[in-house]
């Protein structure tokens, strides 16, 4: 199969030798790219969460190791790996929870180590076979998924694992979409995801474009839903899976998988193998990211609680690996995960 | 002790001969009181939810019954009991779930078949009885659920069951006072209450405005909360309660109910017994009110959502009796709440 790594509404692209994103923030009233060509500027872009999604900002992560080491070749082409060092230290302190942006680093220094002579062209040649990989990986992953879902199932999704937040096509929302063209589904749930209402503008607006039944409800409603309806899944994607198979997912996900395993829906995590982390024992050591108090307080600039009440902004929680019944990944499936089948699956590290 | 029902920020006022309301869809930015001279403006504020809250809608269609009344009785001074009644009808229809508003109309409809001459005088001593009574309630309940709760509680609190909600004081936020009061609390959490934020707008400003150490969080952080601190209680109001002790409350109570059984948080429902509605058997049977998609696909007038996308809006949802630990009434607690113990407590209606 080939993969084309600049589709349309890509939400990470490499173009003119610039890194090429989709504004996430402005979706899905505006479609904005932005160009970058400093790693600092990409750091900053993580951090605002223009493009976000634990693979897409491992790619874009990708990239930005390209531009730093480009500007660090001019700069000295003797010395550009150790020049290189800072901007890389803080690219990847953009962002705490997800592993994926340390793991495209790490990928990106082994491959540079090597490099003699200007690093661009095989640095670049090395950041798009991530980017493809990772396209490549969540069509296996739709496969694998879409055969463990039954036909007329109901599935409740939440926040993006979609094409905008991977290279494209995507985790969660890539097993939706391989599923829904086996006409495996009645409906998609998509929860809002507050404070960033990424379910709500990012995938409702992605599943509306590929055509999928998808219907709006608030995070809160979900765990009625699985008591009214007949709902089959909880699907959902992973910033970080730990050795035991606990998984850091936006903050919301571990409220419905507690749901799910009251009302007996089955719970399905599909990630890349770049999001396993085996060198984190437990979930409790994932750093969980806190975000600012305005997040939550204040909608589109217009302050919606009190003045100067307290509020805690946890970007992520933390689903223990029991209310999980399937890690799906690129290299296949492990059921009912725990450190013993996480181990026999990828290794120690 | 004695009821001042016309306290300042009082949500509902009778003022110079008209029903006076807070409008809480400008609360916490603004103060702006509006008055009612006619019942379908009242019926039409319930509707747009100028006023909410169980109990605060019941006391405002008391005060309604009262401007029907006058507008009826100008009309016919012979036939105004039966010119009254499709004013009645209109306001009852306003808001479906709730059962205070019906409640309260079949109270001043037994109040004024017995009126012989200009009822306005009589209906309005009767209004502000059971206002008075609704805020005498409260202070009951507040002290009955206060004497649940140990010392070092933190509670996890949903929506608005404050004074805004009610004739004053409030019911989850009066036994919340009544516990801050007695040194018993460390902290209230407050879920903001998507897609209306009362918990963030109106609880958070109430408990500010008390003094009372809150924080804000999002509805789908409280799961993560209960599992990482030390929660002691999950404190709501309600709606209505069916005869088997069901709960109807506002959309996220039964997601937080589920997630305080699961990590054995203690779940308070406290509401005057004018809540309970012993004609209806199971909350499988309580009219759950759905809203207009809009309300979440647009925040503060900007689309949040994808044009055109389907979404469902359900203003409450409802919490199986096996779920509650104690309701609350002013007439007394029932622990493990069933229909027998219902039954008992409240007798056939």
């Amino acid at each position: 199969m080939e993969i084309k790594i600049d589709e349309p509404f890509a939400a990470v692209q490499w173009h003119n030798g610039k890194l090429r994103l989709l504004d996430q923030r402005k979706l899905p009233g505006e479609l904005v790219y932005r160009d970058f060509d400093s790693c600092a500027e990409v750091a900053t872009a993580i951090k605002q969460m223009i493009v976000r999604g634990a693979p897409a900002i491992g790619i874009a992560a990708a990239y930005a190791v390209v531009l730093a080491a480009r500007a660090a070749y001019r700069k000295s082409a003797a010395d550009w790996q150790s020049l290189i060092e800072t901007a890389l230290e803080n690219l990847d302190a953009a962002r705490p929870t997800a592993v994926n942006l340390r793991w495209a680093i790490t990928g990106m220094r082994k491959a540079f180590a090597a490099i003699d002579g200007d690093p661009e062209p095989l640095l670049l040649e090395f950041a798009r076979k991530i980017h493809a990989e990772d396209i490549a990986a969540n069509h296996v992953m739709g496969r694998l998924g879409a055969d463990l879902i039954a036909s007329n199932s109901t599935v409740v999704t939440h926040c993006n694992a979609g094409a905008l937040a991977t290279g494209g096509y995507g985790t969660a929302l890539g097993v939706i979409r391989t599923a829904n063209k086996r006409n495996l589904l009645t409906r998609v749930y998509v929860s809002e995801t507050r404070p960033w209402l990424q379910g709500a503008r990012l995938t409702g607006w992605e599943l509306q474009q590929a055509d999928i039944p998808v219907e709006l409800v608030i995070d809160s409603a979900v765990s009625g839903l699985m008591k009214d309806e007949a709902i089959g899944w909880l699907i959902v994607g992973a910033d970080r899976i730990a050795a035991n198979g606990d998984v850091a997912n936006k903050i919301g996900t571990y409220s419905h998988a507690v749901a799910a395993n009251y009302h007996a829906v089955k719970v399905m995590v599909v990630a890349p193998s770049s999001t396993v982390d085996m060198q984190i024992a437990s979930g409790q050591s994932i750093p969980v990211e806190r975000r600012k108090a305005a997040e939550i307080t204040d909608i589109n600039g217009k302050k919606i609680a009190p003045q100067g009440i307290a509020a805690v902004n946890p970007a992520f929680d933390i689903t223990p690996a029991e209310l999980v019944d399937f890690i799906v990944t690129e290299n296949g499936v492990i059921a009912r995960p725990n450190a013993e089948k996480m181990l026999a699956f990828f290794g120690k590290i």
